[in-house]
């Protein structure tokens, strides 16, 4: 199969996750309205794709086979997957909030707050970020590799969506809007805000299935690659993408005075600059040939993203 | 030793905890300084308190003995205590916010975000609320006794966090500033916001031992009692109460037209409910003897609170 059709395949299994995830709760109404408005919206689910990609290789690379994972086995690992989702959705919600970005759109939709009031908002995200952990403790126990891995890929998951990593990098990013910019910040704000959890959905998917320190490292070097690859991408079309293609508002980070690539760069030196990361990212998966045919393909997908 | 004597130490031991756990992290100090602002504030530590009480009637019932937990065992077990009181701190801070109760003063100072923002103020409940899944998730593989038991412990306390407690009973809540009340939608609030933590965290404690059907039962049918009872006692301070006794604005439930017990059933009615589920929290430890002497004395201080 193609990366696109399995991409597409790899979509619907997560979608079909979350909304079950989801839908099975036993809530408040306005809360669970609000989650359900932003969770189970049009996205592109990169993280858990590269989740269950990266647990994909790790079975391959182990059992010296081309067969994909069967579905039954993925199963299991699902609820982790939705979980990367759900904390990279609050993340979302609350970083479009009026007191942090102040975004109006999202996805081409109404931002969570502009639909539901700003108290359901920090509501919905402070949900989604609680329901990760309960969904990965849920069906644990009955985990059939080995517990003490699970629970080593949730640490890892744990750790860079907290402090240390993606919610540190948001709070850097809002003193970047008042304070000096240098070559350092804007580092620290992109491997902390977008990097760490993209490295982290990888690194999980390894571990869940065996923690085997030759994947492991290649893995963590493709993601820190991919990562920043994808921020510089993501600089690059807000400066020069527009609404309809975007689905949000464009030329925010210019308004905001926020710290970019193509801000310390120029646009064509950030374009090369995507292009080499991009490139190094593939390098660390060489060694393992045709097994890691889906995550290569996956990194070059991102040169072309036009959303 | 006597109850407050007993009290004092186990607050001592978890702020010291606390403490350990906040200071000792890499982030990036904007967030971090704002979490510690709230977290290492002078607080009751309520839930954490009974978590480890729970969790040493759990012991003292198995080992057939008088002794306290040894500081070594409760080590293992400090994290979690420790994350259920950044759960509950985390609450706290979003519950504050201008979005929220717009509340201006907690325990005698200014709530978060007048000190440092509302984005860092949501940025700061956000990293308390994930910090505490990360340091439960921390040394989890070196716990003394099955992992299982930890792990239902922790799924017991994300559950009752999440939309189908706590977060649930806050979004009931800010609706029911503006809809029309009843006593369901009270009851709804009460045992969701406040009690499911409460009782979650004793099921916890003895879950984190040893899962036990008599001594779960029994803690969960106390929680439920002291809950409630810390709810109306809760609404009744927020009536007669003063800012100097209590470190916050009072008055602020009529303010903002909320369902309370004083205001469903009179100010006299409210505290002879709040003694009526003192007693029946306390009936539930009947067949614990002395060894639930601790938590049985925590409850009937409950009635004697000023703050």
């Amino acid at each position: 199969m193609d990366f696109n059709t399995v991409y597409k395949k790899r979509l619907a299994y997560i979608n079909k996750g979350l909304d079950t995830l989801l839908m099975s709760r036993e809530s408040h109404p306005a809360v669970l309205r609000a989650m359900e408005y932003s969770l189970l919206a049009e996205g592109k689910r990169l993280r858990p794709v590269l989740f269950l990609s990266a647990y994909e290789l790790a079975y391959l690379y182990d059992n010296k086979q081309k067969k994909a994972v069967p579905e039954s086995e993925l199963d299991f690992i699902l609820p982790m997957a939705c979980a990367i989702e759900m904390i990279h959705n609050y993340s979302l919600i609350h970083d479009d909030l009026p007191a942090m970005d102040n975004d109006d759109y999202r996805r081409g939709k109404l931002t969570n707050h502009k639909v539901f009031g700003e108290a359901a908002a920090i509501l919905a995200g402070d949900g989604l970020l609680n329901l990760a952990y309960e969904v990965m403790l849920e069906n644990i126990l009955d985990y059939p590799q080995s517990l003490s891995h699970y629970i080593k890929a949730m640490a890892v998951i744990a750790y860079s969506a907290g402090i240390s990593g993606m919610i540190g990098g948001q709070s850097a990013d809002m003193e970047n809007q008042s304070e000096g910019n240098e070559e350092e910040v804007l580092n620290y704000i992109h491997t902390h805000k977008t990097e760490a959890l993209i490295t982290a959905s990888l690194k999980a998917g390894v571990l869940a299935y065996r923690e085997e320190p030759k994947i492991l490292d290649a893995v963590t070097g493709y993601g820190k690659a991919l990562g920043l690859a994808f921020q510089i991408t993501d600089d690059i079309l807000d400066l020069t993408g527009n609404f309809y293609q975007l689905g949000k508002a464009t030329g925010q980070d210019e308004k905001m005075g926020k710290q970019t690539y193509p801000a310390e760069y120029g646009l064509e030196k950030s374009k090369i600059l995507a292009r080499k990361y991009i490139d190094k990212s593939v390098s660390y998966l060489e060694p393992f040939g045709v097994k890691a045919d889906f995550l290569k393909s996956l990194s070059l997908s991102i040169l072309d993203r036009k959303r």
